[in-house]
């Protein structure tokens, strides 16, 4: 088995290369790399959770999530991202969290749901009330809201666990021709990594930006470290920010 | 921050308290834990793919989780929790995974799908189409047939990518009144986790058995290790399969 | 109806009795009556598009629904349904439907999608604006806010097709515990049955109220006759607001 | 293409009119005609359930589609397509429609769904046992087979309820670049009319072939005029397998 496996591994040249995005050179784990080509029209950019909770230092969530999104730049790589994509015209779409207060109602929820609900996370007054939103830890990030309020953006449903199954966020891609999907946003292994699993479910294409995430970091649970390895394994193709902007502009 | 974050933290008591799973005594992560009660009748066991091309020595994938599966006791447990849902009538859910040649005209994937493809994992010749399946990579552990074949155990329709979107198994379970779900089998952080993740996301009830799984670990890739933190960050509870069997027995 | 029905359906005794609707005496199809037994806990009231637009003489889509929601009485109907259901405790979900400014910029539609894009049904100015929905054709019908807004009803995130696939419908249900669905509100063949169809395709038990949904009548195309139809042929029973009511005090 | 289009479709009112509707010429009901163009490539033709037990006048299900089946041509025109479909290289996808022995263990069911589990519809011995299945009721009408086991019609997962929610039919598709499908096959208001559904909920663009589907037509319950009045309102074109056939041809 070794000897067929090394050999097969050994083989694994990328069925799919991509023309604008290159293999990293030393990339040493065997996996093929499928590659990523950007082509105008159909190729967009998802942000996940682009929200003050997660990346304001006086979100609730950034006494987790801080230290490593200030390690990696996510802040400023999600935003170089916004620009890129506005420069060259690719379309763009936001798929927030928020929480209502019959969310806080349910029934059972996993650990970071309870959690969140604990800390009052993405927390507004109700499906159609936007008071008190503004400058809440539920609002985008100040810096963000040029890109996102331009009246091209599309702004999606809020999802209510972590993936786009709660929200129009495929439909929304779908009914404007996109089949590729360049994902970023917040956080690494929770929203984003739901959001590249189930739009591949679907038979999207996809990428992920490697530091325009963060990830929760606690005791014995490294989000991030997880989420490098699933982007790897599961997505076409990994890149960090100055690849990516690169290739949106060689692909305009 | 860190003030409140440990307040909070130190507040975080479980919502839902299991009443046959203990929370684990030195959990250090700060994490609530919601905890899982198994009831009968609406509590079901989930296996994701135990087939040979990941769990037998000669399977096509042996070489990248087999000493992780060697290492945590994944063919026994996973047999173990067989016998005990048997044992104790509770529901069981098996969810394979094959490739049909129409599968390999597909025009993209991703990196491991790429890979599966390469190496013939889970090949079938056709859907309707079981000729050569006995014995071959795609057939499950000789050792699991007795509880497979049993004329009880409901085989659902393969998933294509990980999760079970592309299958009847949400329908499944809820057409025989299942709404949680002890979820085991391979691999880790991509079946099992897009399991867990799907099912969360149409409001089941989930937890996860960390030695009933294993991943693949390539150089700078533990896919074990990213699950154990997804599935812990994600689901209301994880326990090993001692502790899942005592209480599948306690909960007769 | 018996001998229609013993030489179709020689077999056709129903499988699942309710213990609180009654088979219509007088069902003279042949189909099988699988019934629908109102449970507290697990049942829930859902209204589909309870919005001027639909329901109100001004609503831009009253010219062909009016003339079939007078006749049948819809709005009264829907009225007594939600009383009926806060009178005993009932679950109350209300999936709307919103367009906003992205939504026109699809580049491709059905022929009713097409329709309600062009007479600007369900506008809205943005998902984070509500201002000038109250009143609007958006909104709810004025009668029905007292149910809709007290604290306890769901509104899920609008539905986007006719669907609930696009919403939170689905998990806000799970999460509360409910597993069977009466269904009401507009309009009948489009949002409302695909509400049903999309629930049943998710393993809900559901039931249809026949005159507390309306639909499109256009020449040589009664939207109401297809509903009908189809809701008699698909849903687990369908009855009148009547025998609804009753059932759901009876049920208490 | 053009001058076949604009013949085919001629009556396609532009996508975006005044809030008075044009009725098309010939068109009485005064809704748009998106239209559809067929584009190579893209554009697929799907079949659901071309199976003994609707088809052939042994199936179960004859007794109440047959007339309706050759009325219109039913058995005919699916061929047709078929056909046309191989002969301009246009991918082909069947999505069919089996109950394995745990099906018939599901704790409640509409009442067809209940109809058909009486009267044994698409029985087969086991997802992975296909004895017994050659000739029998849920096997492929004989005259498809040559189309159907070419080598590169792709056989989905069979669906359990009535739409592809349940299976690989969206994956599969994307899988191979699919955005828009023509719709024929069995029943028209039952699982045609969920696949139609769920297609578009999923964005892809559709059209259904009017006399290439057949329907349940009992006391008081016409599933064709009801599944026709639905296309009609939902999809973005239909059409009869005449224009349909010379329009495939025309894309080519």
């Amino acid at each position: 088995m070794n000897t067929t496996h090394s050999i097969l591994f050994g083989l694994a040249a990328p069925l799919l290369l991509s023309t604008t995005l290159v293999v990293p050179a030393g990339a040493q784990d065997g996996l093929p790399d499928p590659g990523f080509d950007i082509t105008a029209g159909d190729t967009a950019l998802l942000v996940t959770d682009p929200q003050n909770d997660f990346l304001h230092p006086d979100g609730v969530a950034w006494g987790v999530v801080g230290a490593n999104a200030e390690e990696v730049g996510t802040v400023e790589n999600i935003e170089r991202l916004f620009a890129a994509a506005k420069e060259t015209d690719m379309p763009v779409f936001v798929s927030p969290h928020y929480y209502f207060p019959h969310d806080h109602r349910w029934h059972m929820e996993g650990a970071l749901e309870t959690l969140m609900h604990q800390i009052g996370m993405f927390d507004r007054s109700g499906p159609l009330d936007t008071e008190g939103l503004e400058g809440s830890g539920a609002d985008w990030l100040e810096r963000y809201k040029p890109y996102i309020d331009d009246g091209a953006t599309v702004v999606t449903n809020p999802h209510k666990v972590f993936g786009p199954e709660t929200n129009d966020l495929v439909l929304q891609m779908r009914k404007q021709g996109i089949d590729k999907v360049i994902i970023a946003g917040m956080s690494a292994n929770l929203c984003t990594e739901s959001h590249m699993r189930e739009l591949q479910e679907q038979g999207f294409e996809v990428m992920v930006v490697t530091d325009a995430t963060a990830a929760a970091q606690l005791p014995g649970l490294d989000g991030y470290a997880a989420a490098m390895t699933n982007f790897r394994m599961i997505a076409s193709h990994v890149a960090d920010t100055d690849a990516t902007v690169a290739a949106m502009r060689d692909a305009r």
